[in-house]
């Protein structure tokens, strides 16, 4: 089942927006039918829909909602509001924005297609990365016929709409009878990696064993790993990776013992006008998601946390980033701002 | 407050231990008066008190409480069932033998006096390793009048008896006016960072910050740490030293940043009879702690773990290890054997 999907109706010319309730994982799979534009904000702000193109599909298929069930002037206060529940996903600006353009020119109609196009381009992206990221484990490691794969976080369908970015190359493996076994971390404090990642792994029948986030780096010395796949937050042009917090350790253990580590993401993480990770911002969320386990106290009251929410891994552990156009082997000194420059310049010569 | 301690009773002979309730903290704080050997055996058990050195002092006065207060046979299948409450504890074992070995020679009273001895060794020990583990800092960062410490797991009183080993320094840094702030890694699956350590840095009214154990590593690319001081569980005889899970990471970033790595010890955990890390089978404790904290589920039902209690640090990456007689400078080419070598050699001459 797609994390999140439009659901045409029947009886009538609406349609409606179906998604799972990620804050009710692993305990209980609650499938939310959303009819109402109030209803998708208040599930983005309590992070029940989460992940980027998750929420570029949830703004989009938001206004094709608002604008079929809506009068204009309404529609156009609500779309204000669900463009601005998350105020940092820019993903979910951007959905709306594709939509709302359709809406201006072709009616609710034209918003609906446009959603469903941004649905269907994540999905494809994610097909495509997947493909990417199997041929290239496959040149990395060409005498392994099965893998064992380390991940952190959670880079999913749940993230997404049916596939995901790093958890779509391990999920790939897995339907090509590739996968030994997927090690997940953790990820504290939110707990993605065994909350939403060993659930999906879970329904999809694919063997793993959960690890507490600092077990990585001794579980790789052992051998068992054969390579580390992750997401990307923001990717500078030199190829530094900011990503969920617990990344770059891993990456360090990784070079440590010289496993590849392998980022996936679509092209639109790229920053070019960021040039080195020096130049990203790590966001503090505060100590609470630190001192509490779920909602469980873990350290005294009063307790002082830094709780940064990202790290940036450096562009020399990481061996290769993995997009739905390409990869860019980090390790054989490309880079991102380099294989943009060159794909451009073809473009440009193929239009001249 | 001392974390175990023997108590006399002002109206008689007799006396009991007093202990800290590990179990209730940080939530509350319960001191437990022992005065049955079967109630120490069960707080033993319940891991109310834990860490090597606190349980060969609790195995010491358990012997005395016993032939205290039971009658000689009573006494000795009290001590036997005492002596396995936790069978991989070697110090709990080496505490009841020496007590029960003085019991031999001199009765009840010299039984208690061997007692206070195991108590005010390991008190002496975690002072002489502050003092030594503060003057290698003082070597190493010369220009630096107050310090930011990273810490992992519980090393402090708790653990033992007073002072502790790697909070020892600490707590000594504290007192001395020269700690800026530690940083607590929250040590899961147990969280005997976030529970055990960040509560006595909090008892102190010493400045603290919790961070969940993956932030560590970017924490410390900030330059905002100047050194990393953690624990032993076994040092080998060329200085590759278990831990606490999560040490090994933690000596990748400070070696990958060029922050100081120091190991602080008793000497009794540095094990001669084994040569190298790849020697140390490291325990997997099994699935329940990674996927639960407190009752609080954090993977799906069924989901499998791994869960590794300890790793190794290579030498390579220990700047020194900090022990109650001596510096073992690991970045110099020192190791372990050749220290107690030496230091053989000269009792071997002096004697000679």
């Amino acid at each position: 089942m797609r994390a999140i999907d439009w659901v045409p109706e029947t009886t009538g010319a609406l349609g409606h927006i179906r998604l799972i309730d990620q804050t009710c994982l692993p305990d209980e799979t609650v499938v939310l039918q959303v009819t109402e534009v109030a209803h998708l904000i208040d599930s983005i702000r309590r992070l029940a829909v989460r992940g980027a193109p998750a929420l570029g599909v949830a703004g989009a298929m938001g206004v094709a909602l608002a604008t079929q069930r809506m009068s204009d002037n309404d529609a156009h206060t609500a779309i204000s509001e669900l463009r601005a529940a998350r105020p940092t996903a820019v993903n979910l600006a951007s959905g709306v924005d594709i939509a709302l353009a359709a809406y201006s020119e072709g009616g609710p109609q034209a918003a609906l297609v446009a959603a469903l196009k941004v649905r269907d381009d994540d999905v494809a992206a994610c097909i495509a990365m997947a493909r990417h990221g199997v041929a290239l484990l496959s040149e990395l490691l060409p005498d392994l016929e099965r893998l064992t794969m380390m991940t952190i976080c959670n880079t999913g369908a749940l993230a997404a709409v049916e596939h995901g970015t790093a958890l779509g190359v391990i999920e790939r493996l897995y339907s090509d009878g590739r996968l030994a076994r997927a090690l997940v971390c953790e990820t504290r404090p939110l707990l993605q990696g065994s909350r939403l990642t060993a659930w999906e792994l879970q329904q999809m029948g694919a063997p793993y064993d959960v690890i507490v986030d600092s077990a990585a780096a001794s579980i790789l010395t052992t051998g068992d790993v054969d390579a580390v796949v992750v997401g990307a937050d923001r990717i500078a042009a030199n190829g530094d990776t900011a990503n969920k917090i617990g990344t770059f350790p891993l990456a360090l253990a990784a070079r440590y013992v010289g496993v590849p580590f392998v980022v996936v993401a679509p092209e639109t993480t790229v920053d070019l006008a960021t040039g080195s990770g020096a130049e990203i911002r790590v966001e503090d969320r505060g100590p609470d998601e630190v001192c509490m386990f779920r909602d469980v106290r873990s350290a005294p009251a009063g307790s002082s946390a830094r709780n940064p929410a990202f790290d940036v891994t450096p562009a020399q552990l990481i061996t290769a980033i993995v997009t739905e156009s390409s990869i860019i082997h980090l390790s054989h000194g490309e880079s991102p701002a380099h294989r943009l420059a060159v794909r451009n310049n073809h473009t440009w010569e193929d239009k001249a």
